[in-house]
């Protein structure tokens, strides 16, 4: 694993270096089928990291946002975004992620996040203790959704139905924070919110951030506590507290 | 007015001297009567600018978010907000920022926005063009709406009149995004956003906004379209690109 770990540094280095010198300058901004935003930032990034699993681990399978799965039925399987949060990233936020992760027969057993404008790195993963900047980080007790910070990205990623259970747990809860996507799991990982819940997702936005929480003590499951892995439906909730995120859980079930 | 900037200057180091130590700490997190979250680096930064101000310009105003207000009908006011997005700040989000602005019997006469974890200081003033760490910026054209990329902190702060007026705005727009309080502003000073709308601020959060959007070739108003003072209903609308800030007046008002 510790290889693993090794290559994925590289991996997010390579991603870093590509990214950062065009936060902040003019570029096109392509709208791929679902409308949402894609540069060149993105597709340069996910492309060198593709080139580098390919030269390095041949038979591993690779799960990207912008080119694709290939071999993605391999043993190991590397899920990638080079850059969640395209919309701040445009927008001159840093505040967006690159997001490493390596899946063992469809469960994630490694991720990586990476802000490449603020150089800050979370990585965790099966047996390594989840850290930033390569220091230890634990998830946060909160004992009560009352004294929870909770967020979201946008509550239009919610279907109604979704809306109004996320609102339940809204109302109860301490503060709310919008925006932000992989960066507000970040927190959560280093104890400074309490709880994320969103919808919508794929694999390579939330492999990568699975891994860090649950190995900084926290958990981050489906909306029916299952584990998350490259089949799950997109309904995430990650909290720091594990006896809170049962509390939720059973709010977002019932 | 150089000499008021560089004095503008001078209290944004000392707030950034503060406040910067103390993000991602253990800190105690207080509730306001209106249930916003208050900190020590919040109190602690205030009562160091309202010192500076007292000695240096003892016959000014200030006008503060944590302090209230003191001698505020005089000619020139110190207007304050040593955290503008406290959530953030609580939740290790570096997008928070101080505010600082003077305004001359009531109007913005200069602005500044300070990111202090990020280092980043954006300012501007009447005969001031507007800077990013020393750098002149310029907001960008943006022809249409539907070009737009538009953002506001939570639609939560909208009473349900306003939200039906910002919805016909969003959805004419290309991109939405969530939170950021100043710090979207400050991107849109610097060309990266197009359009900000909100509603129910005060003047220490809208008065250093508008001075360094206005100087640095955008608009921000109220929803009547109307310059922004100590006396604004809190209702603001800042725009890039003037043509299309008139478009959108225009839209709100109907």
């Amino acid at each position: 694993m510790l290889a693993f770990l090794e290559f994925a540094n590289s991996l997010a280095d390579a991603a870093r270096e590509i990214i950062a010198p065009l936060f902040r300058t003019p570029f096109a901004v392509d709208a791929k089928t679902d409308n949402s935003p894609v540069t060149i930032a993105d597709r340069k990034a996910e492309q060198k990291m593709r080139e580098m699993i390919m030269q390095k681990y041949p038979e591993h399978g690779i799960c990207g946002e912008e080119f694709g799965r290939y071999n993605e039925d391999a043993e190991y399987c590397w899920v990638l975004d080079p850059i969640d949060g395209t919309k701040s990233f445009i927008a001159g936020l840093p505040t967006f992620g690159t997001l490493i992760s390596l899946v063992k027969n469809g469960v994630p057993v490694l991720g990586l996040i990476d802000q490449p404008i603020n150089k800050e790195r979370w990585i965790g993963g099966k047996g390594i203790a989840s850290t930033f900047n390569g220091k230890l980080i634990k998830t946060r007790p909160c004992p009560k959704l009352e004294l929870a910070t909770i967020s979201t990205t946008s509550s239009y990623l919610f279907t109604e139905h979704e809306k109004e259970k996320f609102k339940k747990v809204q109302k109860a809860a301490r503060y709310i924070i919008y925006g932000y996507d992989c960066y507000a799991y970040a927190q959560l990982a280093s104890g400074f919110i309490d709880v994320v819940i969103e919808s919508g997702l794929k694999p390579h936005d939330f492999c990568a951030l699975a891994a860090v929480i649950e190995n900084a003590g926290g958990a981050m499951t489906d909306w029916e506590g299952k584990p998350l892995t490259l089949k799950s439906d997109g309904r995430v909730i990650a909290a720091g507290d594990r006896k809170l995120h049962k509390e939720i859980l059973a709010m977002l079930t019932d």
